[in-house]
């Protein structure tokens, strides 16, 4: 993967110098978690499709549609600081022009940390004349910690 | 959206002309939680794009990788029957290869029926030469009733 650093697309006062985001749907991803672990609400809003129908999930919450309720729900949670937050053991659908990607999410922050619990992501990005961006980030919180491989085909549901 | 039958596809043996499934996205959708419904698991299993990383979650599960661990979850669900799943509230983003679907899924299972609760699912579809196919279906609970309209941009995480 491209060594690629959100933070050099700021100038000192820290604006974009342009809307288009260079490298991968992974340099995305990485970007969008970099953010998140910053609270840095522009620079994770820019990483989004400029579209009405992006839509994020957070854990155990209803879905947000929209720029406006997604970036209001991101404002709240940094609040109480950035979070960080490792995304393992990926598995990646791709095309052209979109990736799909699903992800442990290993969340580094004191006062969540639950040891019976883990989260799952599915961040889907597709290729914009801007760059890759994300259309969707679902998180849901699954039961356990995460198998450090495949789990078994036990009853799910 | 097209009238689109699944079942159209089968001879009277229950097995799959031809493994082309004919369709928009939408159509492969309706087949899902047709299939769903009816508890058939090969029609179910058909839908899904020929690759290893295709992901299953059932809503506050862990999640699933590859068709054999996926058929078996949904093997064990059928055992008590078809679930009848109405997806409502669709939001979409597409392109020319892929659509990214996300619903409330309206899920009508006496003993499952809670007022409480509602559960979200993202269903990315991919096209494949052989139609479209699934890539990743995530469901996932949320508290309370699905909001009729768009959610307020409330405290989430």
């Amino acid at each position: 993967m491209a060594q690629f650093k959100y933070s050099e697309l700021f100038d000192r006062d820290g604006m974009a110098e342009s809307s288009k985001i260079p490298g991968t749907a992974e340099d995305i991803e990485a970007a969008f978690y970099d953010a998140i672990a910053r609270a840095d609400i522009d620079a994770l809003m820019a990483l989004w499709a400029d579209e009405e129908d992006v839509v994020c999930i957070h854990p155990g919450a209803p879905r947000l549609i929209g720029h406006a309720s997604i970036r209001a729900s991101w404002e709240t949670i940094f609040e109480r600081g950035g979070v960080h937050i490792r995304p393992v053991q990926l598995h990646a659908t791709h095309n052209l022009m979109t990736a799909v990607h699903n992800v442990v999410e290993e969340i580094h922050r004191t006062e969540t940390a639950q040891q019976d619990m883990h989260v799952i992501a599915t961040n889907v990005y597709v290729k914009t004349p801007l760059g890759w961006r994300i259309v969707i980030h679902h998180a849901s919180v699954a039961p356990g910690a995460a198998a450090s491989a495949q789990p078994s085909a036990a009853m799910l549901h």
